[in-house]
């Protein structure tokens, strides 16, 4: 007998494209967050200058989340070019990863609203943690599972590659939230940096893999 | 002679890309609904603390409309995948869900202004029955005008497995909004429960289904 | 030598999925017209259904402009599965369309704001001429321009097709608006028929075209 | 021992998905900018017209933008459609890319505030500068490191024509901008004629080009 949940497996292609639209609004929302005062009066130079410089913080985190948005969609994406199957499960792992992804511009608002409070930092970095978790289970499931294909890597060399990264990464934000103790801005200075780095591919990045990528 | 309506019928990656728009945006827009109070000084941790705190009730319905949207995501790719022929009235079913799926966010947001009104509720359930009538009448006419195939699935399996689940899910429905004459707060937590057994495939997955996927 | 303007034709995919973008995000933020008022106390349930009633004539626009968003997604579609060389002039005229698709948001609240209004119904229906006078444009373009290709149907009949429903269509509109000097009521309730009337599928379609589609 | 850096290269048609929808949503909420004044009383036909008169500079912007809009999704996809391989350098330079592009509804907003100040317009040039250097970035590293491949042009002859499109665009761009020591208004015309021109296909089009294309 044919159930529900045997037919509720989609083609990767439907998850990818829903996550493609998922992050693009999240990246393009963020803009959001950017907004010159309504009630001031900006009509000198100097008026509007003032306030955009009071929007330093604004794009600041701007910056930080749309690399952090980067970052996870490359991740994400990164698991699904080995997927030869999909099931439900998966899908909805999917689903709940976009959900935490959808909350980035929520938890950047929250963040930027005023820097120096650590429940933004602490928000924020949540919000990370989630989408870090989930993306582990995300992997792992499809290891477990032998839903993997189609590329040439060996691989358990692929699974200790994309499972390093995610521990690493997370172990690195979790180091950053906790000096927030000390003060908020080394935190989110030391978000940067990480998010700067994983972009960048600074430190993480063999030379092999340098001249191939 | 060729009649406008013979052209107008679209290839079913059309709208399974359009379809993936509009539930990637209604994802993403439901998080306009969780907004820090801005006319309120947020300016200690205590503060920043209360406001969110404050903001549970949108949490909540954030989650559930999130999942709801996954459920009905889910649903309707269900069905795509079947599509061999896609004529223009599969596509106007198709454009009609999506006019109730980027209604989610608004009844979401009648739902969490005040989760103990009557009101919020049967409107918020209002949405769910008529996205569950549109995709029954879409699958219906898909099975009737001989649009399916490509599938190994015997055809009358699918058919009560898809039929049986829409029903099975708008009856659960329809429970827990009857429920709110008792109280809203139980109808609400009902359609929790519903949505996080769906999402998890829980109690729907018999054994051998499980086991596949 | 090579021009730049050479190189600047796009994939008609390119096009397709550009369109659907701005299609779906056009139809999801006609949700924003939709607000309840954010001073008005609605803490029981008569408030509540009051203020969503007061929402009627948004609620009615939602509708209309849902329609014809996907009335003219149907129809931009419609010429793209035609599509077998896209040049550059055919790139720019459907980005001339997506401007345009994209106001309707815009045109739509003007319209809604007060439906008593002759402004409103001039503004709404300018929207559309333009958007039906840039189609006709881009599948004259095409039909000139020898891109057509890939379909059974002989060329004439299909050019036919279309452009008698450009031109039917934007007559009756044209009617519609015109009936505003009598009253706006009256304006609005003929477009709403007309929408109904082109998504439903209804007098268009002779009865070969039904049969088959 | 593979490295993640080496699993994160996207195939390029992910980044093609994500960039149609990083446009689609920045070409549609360029409308946001488009807004009745909420407090005003729209009453009479006549204030409605006043008010949307009064809208003129952001008609005028949001025309701008989506020009602008346009022709760098054109120029991004011209040199996308030449993409054989496409590394994690390449993702990160459309990424930062798609930054500057969801930037742009912003730094409309700061233009169209008041488009008399110049703060206004070197704001607007700096996020059209940036997109410039980027996408010639992109380019440059696509040449050196081999990744292109699967068309009939001879290589040099195309990267010519793009790179020379991108330097010329930003040389006008530049002159426009140093006008806004005279007038920013004389500023703001410029480049509206520069887009048009560029859109059009006028000036930069070969005879051979126009045949062509």
């Amino acid at each position: 007998m044919t159930s529900y949940n045997q037919l509720a497996g989609q083609r990767v292609q439907r998850i990818e494209a829903l996550s493609d639209g998922v992050f693009a609004i999240a990246m393009t929302i963020l803009v959001f967050d950017l907004k010159l005062p309504v009630t001031a009066a900006l009509h000198t130079d100097g008026e509007l200058l003032a306030a955009l410089r009071e929007l330093t913080p604004k794009f600041v985190s701007y910056f930080l989340s749309f690399m952090t948005l980067g970052i996870f969609w490359v991740g994400h994406g990164a698991q699904l070019q080995f997927a030869a199957r999909y099931d439900r499960h998966l899908v909805w792992m999917s689903l709940l990863f976009l959900g935490f992804v959808s909350l980035v511009p929520f938890s950047t608002s929250i963040l930027s609203q005023d820097t120096s409070l650590r429940t933004g930092v602490v928000g924020y970095w949540l919000n990370i943690l989630a989408l870090g978790l989930v993306l582990l289970a995300h992997w792992k499931y499809m290891v477990r599972h032998r839903c993997l294909g189609g590329e040439a890597e060996p691989l358990p060399d692929v699974d200790r590659a994309i499972t390093q990264r995610i521990l690493v990464a997370q172990g690195l934000y979790a180091v950053s939230v906790a000096l927030c103790v000390v003060s908020t801005t080394l935190s989110i200075s030391l978000m940067l940096l990480i998010q700067l780095n994983y972009a960048s591919g600074g430190f993480g990045a063999p030379p092999l893999a340098r001249a191939r990528s």
